[in-house]
């Protein structure tokens, strides 16, 4: 029931990608969608009654709690319950996050969840963490972010060995905030070999969960210097919005160019080129944003979302790769929350500060 | 002798300036500057020397402390002295900042200078302030940016009555981190008519400092929903570059399309249209960067600055409104300073609170 043209458009994707062999339940107004359904003669996928909606406006975190059948929190109820391995929305950010934290739950060792988003850079797509999450962090949730934007970019976009870089305002250690002095160093404490992956690692290439280039500056993320910016949800989340804004902005100031003094047969062959850039700078085939640390598949589509969108998503959401993502999240920050546990008991004599440390 | 290309390009920039009429000083390694000069035929511009220069990689805190004859120390100096009326330079940020900071000093009444940029979106430059000079800010330093911001608006891009925008990351009041939410109703305070203005008011249009529409999100920037950004530092900083990135990113994808397939005269066509584009999206028209909040006029140009460029921070820097925005910037926050005094003073037997209300 979420985004601009809901449900028409959710339900015309979610036709298309039932189609092409996911395997969906649509949840919402039941009457709505079987009239939708109906239009496009695919009766046969199921769907589940909610009679509440969350508006676009609505404080996020009371909105779940006090709408109980809204689709969204039904959505996490099916994941909460095994009946599905994730959820597709295209409404309100705030409302997907809290109903997937306080349904599905978030993956043991995991403090705050956050939000992956593909920027699809020409010939670099770049993943951002938190991309809008968590407007505000402590060093340790970067380092956690850095964590799961990597094995993101393994699963999401089969990077094998993905570079991990720290957004900040120079290139030089020490640069930025306090947050960036400090998450630089704990950001390059998993770049060599884990130590709680050493032996019996199950598969060689999970020794390095990812490959720390340092700082990088906001001009180094469209020319391919990383494969995962990690930032505060703040900053990713304005910098998800401007690089949409001003790619749009720059397209349409050379068309303008472009456009003047040429005739008819020429301005209809730019008129194909520059829907063929569209297309290539156009984030709809990598999905959404992706909601990461909880227990289950959650894609949060775009509100204005084309059916092609929608269907991407619930593609993306229902690859096997999806689902080994969240296995790996969950083994690894088991592994690293056991770590910690036993690091924290073995030092108890020592007082605080190692236990401290050993915090994150 | 700052700058990639220095003593060189920036010479050349300087020569094309004074030759418009600009009345300008050399600071640097008198016979490099000298051997420049005479290759231009331009041995009429006056050279104070410089023998030692900060690099790229210095901690400019400390360089300009140690390096008391390093050319943008020299410049300050000038400045401090009154003989100069203010600086351009095209090195290190962070050396010219803190030279500015040191040597000319801090204006009455403002706590931390800024700096604000000019992006130029197509139709609509935006002032973005700060865009560098804090990473680490409080609510009453974004209150700060916000009339230094409109204030460099009116005077640098002509703008009557200003529009100030504070980036967040949705539009409603109560979004972002604590700073954003905190920050919202010091900028919409000096929305209306200020009272410390009201009479006598030197003149009319300066009973409002500016026009606060409210949050503006990323994608609003590109679009000249505002004429002016209010950010943090850090976040101002990411967004300068990523703009820069994104635009260079576009461009050279567009490029690639629409080459394939077309004749060399038509790909002549389109490298002059390309060209004008450039021209367009090209920031150097602007000038830099310009640190306000000091007693003088100080630009900030890009280190890969070409002459052009350099002529027009140049030209920027010697207009007579250059002048007019520090002599506002000393009047308005003198008197800002003078009413928190007496609104201290008045309320001493209150106790605390109000002193602390008015500590901006």
């Amino acid at each position: 029931m979420g985004g601009d043209r809901a449900p028409g458009d959710v339900v015309e994707g979610a036709v298309e990608a039932h189609r092409e062999g996911a395997n969906l339940v649509l949840v919402g107004d039941e009457s709505a969608i079987a009239r939708e359904l109906e239009a496009r003669s695919a009766t046969d996928i199921r769907v589940v009654h909610a009679p509440q909606v969350i508006e676009m406006g609505e404080d996020p975190a009371k909105a779940i709690r006090a709408k109980r059948q809204s689709s969204i929190s039904i959505c996490g109820d099916l994941v909460a319950s095994g009946e599905c391995s994730g959820m597709v929305s295209a409404g309100s950010t705030g409302a997907a996050v809290t109903a997937a934290v306080l349904k599905m739950g978030r993956i043991r060792g995991v403090e705050r969840p956050a939000i992956a988003s593909v920027i699809p850079f020409p010939g670099h797509p770049l993943v951002l963490c938190d991309s809008g999450a968590n407007p505000e962090c402590k060093p340790r949730h970067l380092a956690q972010f850095a964590i799961m934007g990597a094995l993101f970019s393994r699963h999401g976009l089969g990077v094998d060995d993905p570079r991990v870089g720290l957004l900040n305002i120079g290139e030089e250690e020490g640069k930025g905030a306090a947050l960036h002095k400090e998450s630089y160093a704990l950001l390059g404490a998993y770049t060599g070999r884990l130590p709680f992956l050493e032996a019996p690692a199950p598969e060689a290439r999970e020794s390095t969960i990812y490959r720390f280039v340092g700082n990088v500056e906001g001009y180094h993320l469209p020319i391919g210097a990383v494969d995962v910016a990690v930032t505060d949800g703040f900053t990713g989340n304005v910098v998800l919005k401007i690089v949409e804004g001003t790619a749009k902005a720059v397209v349409v100031e050379l068309l303008s160019v472009l456009s003047s003094g040429r005739d008819a047969r020429q301005l209809s062959e730019l008129a194909g080129d520059f829907r063929e850039v569209k297309r290539r700078l156009n984030p709809e085939g990598a999905g959404g944003a992706y909601l990461l640390g909880v227990k289950g598949t959650c894609v949060i589509s775009h509100g204005s979302a084309s059916p092609n969108a929608i269907k991407y998503a619930i593609k993306y959401a229902t690859q096997t790769s999806t689902v080994a993502l969240v296995d790996d999240l969950t083994r690894i920050f088991g592994r690293l929350k056991d770590a910690q546990s036993e690091s924290a008991g073995e030092d108890a004599g020592q007082g605080g500060k190692v236990a401290a440390d050993a915090s994150w």
